[in-house]
Parts: structure tokens; C-alpha cells; sequence
């Protein structure tokens, strides 16, 4: 018999909260998006398409199952006040962090990076970002507007600065963000190339990472607002992720996945076998 | 904060069991569609897509606030064994009646309508059945099987005998279910005239009311398995469910909504803004 | 066991070809369609879906089972080369008039119905042709082209002359188009009035009938190149159909469903179910 | 030879800015959305589609070409920043009222109006707005938003007040909401009734005229955020917007065509009809 | 003149059942799929699309139109019954061996592998089965059901026994599923090493092969009910393919695509491709 | 203010036509397209979706604002009259050449590249073609049709025969076609290997280049009329592009397009990318 509230998480993310070492939340925002928005209804496509994948990885034959994680479900946001979003997002991280647990955002928007940022920024000021995405995100503005999905990664470097931010399979941007990131972050463009000397010198150093899904090839992750040609494979995206094990990650997110331009549901297939992983590795020390 | 579980239900239905008078549940089953399946992600859809409506009626000018609803979201069924999924039904609409509370199931196909009227005919043998349907589902059995979408209603007149089913907006059948029904049931094509007179001779009777979405003319709701043109109108629906409130209603059902085929959504919309207003009738007496 | 050949046929048209009265064809070509093309996919998908409807016409109190139709498959055309595909489509129209039977064309887009016509006036020079659509077809010509779907009416009316042509539910066109309707055919504007008379009129003429789909408003059939809102639903166009049952109909065709621009499929269903009832029209002498 | 530029505008709306009487402009935003995104490409849809309808009107014997209008294309938005999205609506409507022409927008979401209403009111402070929609939009306030789609008609009331607000077609609110709009608006709940005394009340006093597309029935106008069922019909609008005929509209607005939500096309198709005739409706005193 | 009856096959296979070597039949069941269902499209979806492609394969050199190969159409099933289709499948499988032609079944769901290997194995109990698939389908059972798409390779098991099952490209199942494959069957998880030493340990013993298509990585095959990403490319699955020439291939199946899950149709396009090129594989012998 | 006159063109491509040294233009036109129409919504598309890519390359460090590109948009083609539309690129290309530029054309289908390469070759009459493709395109005839897209090289190797065709990336034809192929083009099937020799060889003759962008696997490039498994990847097609920076080019096009094909997109935006990369290669002298 059902008769218990129905509940909805990321498949066997149904940890209590006081119990759970990883806290996973949905921040439903697309409010800079300037293409095509969608990414609205990542986290709960995300949390309902889970069930078409397994709880076990073969590739770290370990099992989501041995973890502690609670999903809160999503923010609700108010549409249209994106500093009001931003505020939301780092009070909801920094809770999280001050209960000592991981907190991991599942967006929504790139932008939203900034607020979960500066809350993990202001426990680990030593912090490192580790950032896969097909674009730089380093633009000072965008139409005018200082906090746009286009500038988060310099908003960031704002307060990070120099060589705090590990670039990694970039492929588009203005030629002066092309620029600013050889001079300013730890630009590694095009592939993962790099990567294992980069994890090698974080040591053990506070990391944040983030995950914008489109660092992926459009052929393997159709479902994005800015689809850019020329990414990386499903399989080399997963052989990064876990060369990150080593790492002391103390915040996540994943991002732009846009569901409404996938009919196929491919790319949530994707986020969900990807964030599993994810999840394992950071999970690591526990289990 | 959003630190408690993450519990999604149809828009305010947020009730607990206990003090519950209805109890909604999600009945994913599409096994013996034998067109176009994809009724098994209806419950689902619904829920998500409740929150695009309002709460308030102002047909009714009554409010869902106003009532005490549990959603236990769906039913966890075993594809490919018919029997077994309607055993689960009738044993689930058996408990939430033995405990006082109006079972009301979101399909799904058809034929699980079934299981539900059997559990609500051990408790109420006087039962009669209101149907709403584009087709007659009177079928003998449908490719050599008894239990179809396509054989339902027969089914259910094996037990509840002449004179008790109600038939409105039958528009599709072969001749001898059309027959059958001149013969044996309360037999209504094409529309929803003599709704009224129907209402009357039932009285204060118990009725199970069961809603196949695709009475609906497909131009509003172009979300089903077999659309079948020369429907009536969300309007007409509209009345025919309001003209049902002095009814005794004591069992609901509300199917046939296949989101996959609908990628507007207005079938998703039809379906949830019709469901308010049923469970505003049923709740009638409540308020 | 099915060791027999593969034969896919609109539901129950399997007659032999010699026993058949009726002869349908599919003419999947939509080489001057100047919007959205697609209606070459049309023959094929009212086959394989009408098994989506069923062979009862309650609305006629006959079945399809009773008729005896031959469904010769699609027409292999030549794309890019209309003359040729319209004297392919006149040929086999006079073949199968020659052999006693009548055609029935599913187009494909509304210029082939030039060909079929040819042939048919060829038996019949005192043909009559009614004529549904939301478009009045009487261009002089289209971007430099006399052979187009937007002037397919004026081609007829060059051979057919005043008087012979019947337009109804008509909403779009050209100021001189509409002109050009109200001096040279019996024209009907935006609804079916008017039928009745015109049927009566007509009498024991010979009547070829094209039936452009798209004379539904799109809310019912959105599947086709170039919806035009404000037409008739299919209720309406349904007791069009049955209001020709007295007319000695030679000839007919129906044309413009374009399945790719309707995802739900509901517009196919639309085809098929007024398909049924045409062919149990025209069938109507033998019943 | 075409080696001029390029240019798009609405189907005939070509002319000059400084001999147009009417100015088209796009205004493709929806940061305010709160259930489903899409409206923001709606002016360019609108466009593109435009190529499928015809300039002429048969329903009022007028065609587009006997008008001057310019399409000045699509204001370039800053996402992200709803004042100063707001703000360049207004000043963009000022400037066009500066220079003697009738400014017509082209949504976007409904919050736009603001903008727009609020210049036009400057400069008619005697303004009257005729307002078509299946929502109420008088929230106070919506996610702690003052500033958004679901609270439009409300910040409108705070500056024009009582009785300066003609709303019909409305199914959709808070209770609330339909309290308010009985105290302080000319209100039609459900459908068109009352609109000719209305039109007659009005008299020749100036009036804004703002279109939210969704008071169509989903089943003609399924590509909208939030579909409600129970609307008028298509015809039922075009009878409403010819009814205006006799009014001094001074400014005007069609919105909350969310074109991903439409595969079919339809609901682009009915934009533009509708824009077509609202076009020629007001473009009348020139003709 | 095509006055002959319609007929529909995969293309160029149309000869006639007594002349053939080999015998396609459609399968179109999905009944115990647990997530998305579709697959019962695939045979027809094959078929139809099969005429985008070519008869000659340039990998191999050789024609389609050079075998004689008989596509019977699709089995008709009773939808909610899984053990009757099952029945089906091996009685028809059956009947093809005993008129001394080679089976090759088009899927639906991967469970219906099972009744086609028992009666492949019925006649040769030496049976070997090759089997390219992302999941291990090696449950006890699913949901409270033995007979599932998830066991269908224990069930087989079941008879066949230890090391006669050889499984490449598995990516996804439980723990101990993993776990039994490593023990009872020749496990290659990930990709395709090690097929072609398996290829000359099978030497010259009869094989069933059995290719569910989710093997590809959903970027090429994204029609599917379970994608999982991280699957081999086409070109390596067209190569592993072309390993299989030397072996004595008595059976065959391919299955799992769902057309309805990819609107671009290159899911279908690459079931096509494969087949043509196992079909140039099996019928080798006879060139 | 925008009270300019609307202008849409390939992101940046706005220089005016007598300073240009590149001219794009569209050419909407599908005709001879057997199996799935839709080409001809191809540049419209392209425009549209350039907006969601950058002017720079990081792969050539090149800026596209660097370039003197005129975009005129489409040429109006007759529907339904193949020779005619041909006759139309052939004249509009030469009129481009006579004025001293490179004329560049956004199919639409394969044939037209027969017009435009009639005129450059008028000019050039040492003319080279590089032709990227998964399909010969060397069909005597098709359907019995000389003029179709099966058939566009045979065509041009009509006028410029024996060797002067460079034939890349080819998986598909009949076999007649493969052995012409192998005995008159300069063939590499399969893949790009042999480019770097191809462009040594023709060094500083004149180039035309025609990109069939189905070369690509439909993985990353699904919305297209006939997608062929087994194609090259993006990244592959990139530095075939790269490869070309050294040749002669004098004429260009990008065809097969079919965006109804992608609702994701992600063809567009592969093609808006790679034809940014082909101008940035031409345009390489001006730099």
C-alpha cells in the first residue's frame, strides 16, 4: 500500500535530511538565457527520467544506494528579479554548508553558479573552481547586464581571481575572452587535455566543481539553450569526471540542461547517468 | 528554507491520509493498448502541469484549498501482466474505501476501470456507472482476450448487469457493441443529451463516475491513445461534469490522457483543469 | 501463421482489383506547394493508422465490410517534373474509369486533382465538381507557374466553364480571386451553406468531389501546409459528406494532409474517419 | 536580382518609417514566465509565417496592401532585467507617439503591456484599454514580484483606475482576483458578451487596445505558456475585433504566442490572421 | 500501371515465401517495457523507411537484390497477454525452421528474443547466442515478473547454460547482474574486444544472434525506451558486424528501437543500414 | 531607436553589396528531394540560429567582423519547375561573378549546385570541384528524371569530366555509381582521407566547393533528407575545411539542410558554425 506522501527524488537520493552527507536541490532558472530558454525544467526531468538508469556504476562499481543524499526538490523562484535569484541560490548553498553538507545544485542556468559560489567561497576562501563548458563565460557584460549566464565565470573571477579557475574544454567566446582566460584562469580549450596535471597541483585544496553539460558534443547532448559543435564524447566527459576523485569537492552543480529541445530525452539520459557519477565520486571518502 | 522531503501531488492536494475524504492515485498502466500506448506517463503529466491552472473555479466559484485531498502518487506495476495490475487496483481502492475515503484513480488505460468498480461494487452492490467516452468498450474480447481496453465496459455489465451503466459521446464501435448497447446499457451516442434525466432516475443511488478523456473532440484534446474526430467540446464537458452535482458519487476515475502525443500540452491542461472541477463536485458536500 | 504477402491497405480496402468497384490511389506529391510541403507522406499514413478507426460508420448505420475497394498502393512519381506526374495521375484515372470503376485519389497536394479531373471529363463532359476548401485555387498563375495547388480550380474552370464548379467554405485568397468565384462558379464563402440547394440543383449530373482538408478549421486538422483559422469543424463537414449521399458521384478525391506538421496525428485521424464516410456515400448503390 | 538587403518584415508591411501611419515593433520577452517560456520568439515567427495568409481580407473587403506600416523588427532586450525591459518599451511607444504614428507591439510576454500602456497613457490621460484574455492578470503581486506577467492589469489599474479597464473572456484567477475585477473593472468573465455596449460607452474616447492571444481556446491556439481550456473560438475573436471598428485605437498589442509549444504552426497561423485583421481594423479611417 | 495489390517489404526483399533462404517477420510488442514504450512501431517505421537507403552495400560489396529474402509482415498480437505472444513467437519461429528458411525477427521489445531462441533451440541444442546490447538483461526478475525485457537473457540462460552466451557492449545493470555475467556468461562489457577470438572459439556451431540496438550510444541511436549513454559508434558496430561472416548464423533478431522517441528519424536509419548489412552477412553463403 | 528598416542576415554578413567581396544568398528550394522535403527552410533557418554562435574562431583566430560579407537573403523560386529555378541560380550566380565576387548559396537540395556551377564554370573554365558527401550523386537519372539531386554530379561531370571531381566522405550509391566513380572522379569513399594530397595537387587552380553536409553523421547532423549511418564527425569535417585554406576557392555552397528534420537544432547550429569556418577560410586573403 501506498499511502505515505508521494516523493520525488533523484532515483534513491531519499536520504533524511539530518542524515544526508550531500544535499542536492533543483534551481529552476533560465531568467538570462538570451537564446533559448528551458533549463527551467531540468531538475525535474532530471529526477523523473533517473528511473531509466541503475543505481550501480560499472565503471566505479559502486552503487548510489550506499550513499546519504537528500533531495529538497526545487528553489521557487520569482521570475524576472534575477539579484533576487542569485540571493536565494547562496542563502539556500551557504545553509547547506553551515549543516556540513556538500551542497549540489542541479540548474537551471550557468548564471546560478555565482550565488552557490560566493556562499562556498566564503567558508573555503581558498577555493578552486573546476569549470567544463563549451564557453568561456567570461564576458565582463552582456547587453548591458553585469550578471548574465555569459559573464558568470568572470563575476567569479571577480572575487576568485587569478588561477583559481581551471578551464576546461572551452570551444567559443569573444576573441577578448579568449584572451582574458590565457592570461586570467587555467585555460585548457577544445578537450580535457591537462586535466590530471591540474588535479595533480589543486592537491587538497577546496574544489568546487561545475558542470555545464555543454562542454558535451551536441551529438551526445542535444538539449541545450546554445548548442556549440565540437565537444567532447559522453565517454571522455566520464573518464574526466573520474580523474577528479582524488579531489576535495565542497560544492557542485550541473547545469544547462534544457529538456523541450530534446524529444528523444537523450540528454536527460545523460545528466542523470552523469550526475550519478558524479555523485559516486564525490561520495568516494564514505563508502 | 526547503529542508523537508520534496512531495510533489496535484496542485493543493497536499492533504495527509488520515484526514483525507478523497484519496487520488496515479495508475501508470497502458498494457493492452493496442494502438497508440503512452497513458502510463498520464499521472505523472498531470501532477507537474497542475501548477499551470489555478486552484479557484470560477464555474464553481469554489476553491481545491477548500478540501482535504491525499495524492499517493502512483502505483507500482508489473508491465506485461494484465491480471496482476488489476488485482493491485481492486485491492488498493479496497483499502481506501475501508477506510472511508472516495478512491479516485488517475489512468492509465481504460481497462483498469475494472479493478476499481469491482472493489467499489463489493461495498455497494446498488452501484451504478456513469461513462463518458468516445468509444463503447463493449467488445466481447478484443485479438482473443477478455481484458482489453477495447472489452472494459462488457466486463464490467458481466457483473453490474442491464440498466446500471450510463453511456454519453459514444461516437466508435463495431455494429454489434452498438447493438449490445441499445440492448443492455443506457445508451446515449454521439453527445451529452438526457444527461440530466439520467441524474434524476439515479438519485441519491451510488455512482462511479468514469471520465475517458477522449469523449473530448481531439481538437482539445489531441493527447490520446485512438483520437476519434466529432467529439464535444471542453465546454460541454464542462457542463456534463456540473450537471453531476447532486449526484452520490462514490468512485472516480479520470484516463486516457497520453502526454507523448501532445506536445502543446493543452491535452495535459484539459485533463487537470477537469479534474479540479470533478474533485470540486465531489467534494461538494464537504464545503 | 502470415506466409502470405505483406499487404497494407486503408482498413478492410482489400478487394481484388477485378471484383472492386471503388479503386483507391495514393498520389504522394507536393512538388508546388509553396509553404510547408509534406503531403507526400499523406497516402501512407491514412493506411497505417486507419487501424486507428473502425469499419462501422455509426453515423450511416454501415461498415466498410460491406464495400468492395481496391487499394492499389501509391503512384511512383518523378519529383521535380509536374506535367509529368499530372499526365501519370490522368492516365491511371482513365484506366481505372475504362475498367468500370471509380477512382478515388488520396493526395498528396491539391494540384493533382487537374489530372484526375482531365480524365474524368474525358467520360463525363457534363461533369460537375464540388469543391471544399478554405482556399479559392482561381490564380491566373503562382510565382510564374500555371501549374500550382494555388490555381488548380482555374485550370479546371478553363475546360469546365461557368456554372460547373461549386466552392464552399472558402476563407482566403486574393481580392481578384474572390471576384473572379462570384462571377464564374457557385461560390460559397466561409461555410457549407447553401449545400443542400446545390445538391438538389445537380441532381443525376455526373459530380466529381474534391475535398481540400484543409476547408476544417486547424483546431481539428493542423496537420497541412497552410492552416487557415475560421473553418468548419468536423461535425460540419461530416453532415456535408452525408448531405451528398443522393449525388451520382464519378470522381473523387481528398487531398492536403500533411502528416509531418502533426505530431498528434489527430488530422490523420480526421482523414481516415471522413474517408470511411465518403467511400460509404459513394458506396451507397451497392449497399 | 535581389542585391538589395535583406529584409523581413510582416507580410506587405514594408513601407517607409516616415510615411507609415502604423509602426510594428517586436518585443521578444519572457523573463516573467513562470510555468512555460516561449514567447520570446514569437515576433519572428510571426514574420516568417506571415508568407502563408494573404494580404486580403475577405471578411472586411480590405487589404494590407491599401496601409502603411512599418515593421521595425525586434527591440533588443537585456534578459534578466524586467525594469529595463519595461523602460524600453515605453520610451520606444514615445517616440513613435512623438512622431505621429500608432504604435502596435508585438509580444512577448503580457507584462510588456505596462510599458507600453504607460506611454500611450501620457499622452492620453483619458485612456480606455479593451482588454481579451482568459486571465485575470490583477495579482498583487506574484512570487514576491510586483513587476510580472500575472499582476499586469493590476499595475495598469494603479495609474488608469476604476472603470477605464474593459476585460472579456476571462476563466482563469485567483478568487481574489475575480473580486477585485467586479469592484474595479468593466468585467465579461467567460466570453465576449457586452462588448458592443461597451464599444458603444467608449464612444470616441482614445483606447489601447491589448490582445493576450490565450482567450482562444487551446484547440485553435494551443502555443501559449499557460493554456486554459474553455475559450472562444476563433470566429468568436474575429467578430469581437471587427466589432472595434468604430473605436479611436491609439495604441495596440498582440501577445503570449510561445511558438515552441506549436509544432502544427496553428497558433502562429491564427497571430497572424488575427494580426491581419486588427491591422486593417485600425488602419480603417485611411482607407 | 500499378493495378496489382499493395505491397510493402523491407526493401527489395520481396520474394516469395517458397523461393526464400530467409524470413522477416515484425514483431511489434512492448509489452513488459517498464520505462518508455514504442517499439511495437519499429517494424513498420523499419519497412517504410527502409527506401531511403540503398540495396548495395559499399562495405561489402554485394547487393540486397541478390538474396532472396521473404518480409511476411508483422505477427498480429494480443496486447496485456506476454506468454500467448511469446507462444506466437516460437510457434512462427518454429514453422520457418521447419520449411528450412533462416528466422529473422524485426522487434519490438528484447523480451520476445526468448520465444525465438526456444525454438531455435529445439533444433539445435548446440545453440550459441551472440548478444550486442547496453544492458545485462540478466534479472531474476523485474517487478515481481520472470518474464521481462530485464531477464530475458536469464530466461535463456535458463536453458542454453554457462559459456554458450556471448554478451559485448554491456554498460548498464545491477550489482549482481554483473556479477552472474562474469560468471555464466562470456562477458565483455563496455565495447566489442575480444568478438573476434569469441568468433573463432564458435567455429562452425550454429548462432543466434540477437542485436538490441541500445548497444549504439544514444548520439546515433537516440530511438530508444532506455538510452545509456557511453555505447559504441555505428562505424563500430557495422565492424563488428562484418566479424560475424564466418559463423553459422541460424537465427536472428534486432530490436529495441522506438521510432516515436526520435523525430529525426537517423534511429531508424541505422536499424535499416544494419539490417541490410547482417542481412549481406547471413546470406553470404548463398552469393 | 530601431527606425530603421528591419534587416536579417547570417550574423554579421551586413556589409553593402558594393563593397562586399563575399555574397551569400538562399536558395529555398527542395524539388526533386524524393524522401523527406524541407531543405528549402534551410537559410531562413541559418539566419535565424547564427545568433547563437560568435563571429570569432578559435580554431582560425579569425573574426568574421573581419570579413566584407553581403547576406541578400533568398531568391524566389517558382515551385514545381525544376529547370526553371536552375536557370535562375545560374543567372543570379553569374551576375555575382560578373561583379567581381565570390557568390556563396545556402541550399536547399543538392541540384541546385548544377546551376551555380554552370556559371562559375562559364567563367573558370579550369574549374576543380571539391565535393564532401555521403552519397554519389551520380545517377544516370532518377525516377526518370536527369534533373535531380541523385544525379547533380553526373551532371556537372557532363560538362567538366574526367578528374576534375574530388569525391569525399561517399558511403552510399548503387553499385553502377560507385564504379563510375572509381573510374571518372577522383574518389576517397568513406572518409577525408587523401585531402591534403587532393589540394596539393590542384594547388592554384579554381575551386569550387560544394558541401553536402549529410557527410556528417547524423549523430551530429540529424536534420537532414536522407540520413546515412557511418558518416564523419564534426570535428572531422572541421579540419577537412581547415585543409582547404590554401586553394583557389571561386565558388562555394552548403546544402541539405532539412531543419523540420532537428527540432533540437543542432544541425543548424553545425551548420552555422562550419559555414562561419568556410567564410573565414575564403575570406582568408582579405585578411
Amino acid at each position: 500500500m501506498m499511502l505515505e506522501k508521494n516523493t520525488e527524488t533523484f532515483i534513491s537520493c531519499d536520504a533524511e535530511y539530518s542524515e544526508a552527507s550531500i544535499v542536492l536541490f533543483g534551481a529552476p532558472f533560465d531568467g538570462t538565457t538570451s537564446f533559448r530558454p528551458g533549463t527551467r525544467f531540468a531538475p525535474r526531468a532530471i529526477r523523473g527520467d533517473s528511473f531509466g538508469i541503475e543505481t550501480y556504476s560499472p565503471y566505479q562499481n559502486r552503487d548510489l544506494t550506499q550513499l546519504k543524499v537528500f533531495d529538497c526538490g526545487d528553489l521557487d523562484f520569482p521570475f524576472g528579479n534575477t539579484q533576487r535569484v542569485l540571493n536565494m541560490v547562496e542563502a539556500h548553498t551557504g545553509k547547506v554548508l553551515t549543516d556540513g553538507k556538500l551542497p549540489f545544485m542541479l540548474g537551471g542556468e550557468h548564471l546560478l553558479t555565482l550565488g552557490a559560489v560566493k556562499a562556498v567561497f566564503k567558508k573555503h576562501p581558498d577555493l578552486h573552481l573546476i569549470h567544463f563548458d563549451a564557453h568561456t563565460d567570461l564576458r565582463d557584460e552582456y547587453l548591458g547586464e553585469e550578471l548574465s549566464h555569459a559573464s558568470v565565470m568572470r563575476r567569479i573571477w571577480d572575487f576568485l581571481g587569478d588561477g583559481r579557475i581551471h578551464q576546461f574544454g572551452i570551444r567559443s567566446g569573444e576573441k577578448y575572452e579568449f584572451e582574458f582566460a590565457k592570461r586570467h584562469t587555467d585555460f585548457h580549450p577544445f578537450n580535457m587535455e591537462g586535466l590530471e596535471e591540474t588535479v595533480q597541483k589543486i592537491g587538497t585544496a577546496p574544489v568546487y566543481f561545475s558542470l555545464d553539460l555543454d562542454v558535451l558534443d551536441p551529438s551526445c547532448f542535444p538539449g541545450t539553450g546554445t548548442p556549440e559543435p565540437g565537444g567532447i564524447s559522453f565517454k571522455e566527459l566520464l573518464n574526466a569526471v573520474l580523474a577528479l576523485s582524488t579531489l576535495n569537492i565542497v560544492g557542485c552543480d550541473i547545469n544547462e540542461l534544457s529538456p523541450p529541445y530534446d524529444p528523444s530525452g537523450i540528454s536527460t539520459a545523460a545528466a542523470c547517468k552523469i550526475l550519478r557519477e558524479v555523485l559516486l565520486v564525490i561520495g568516494n571518502g564514505s563508502l
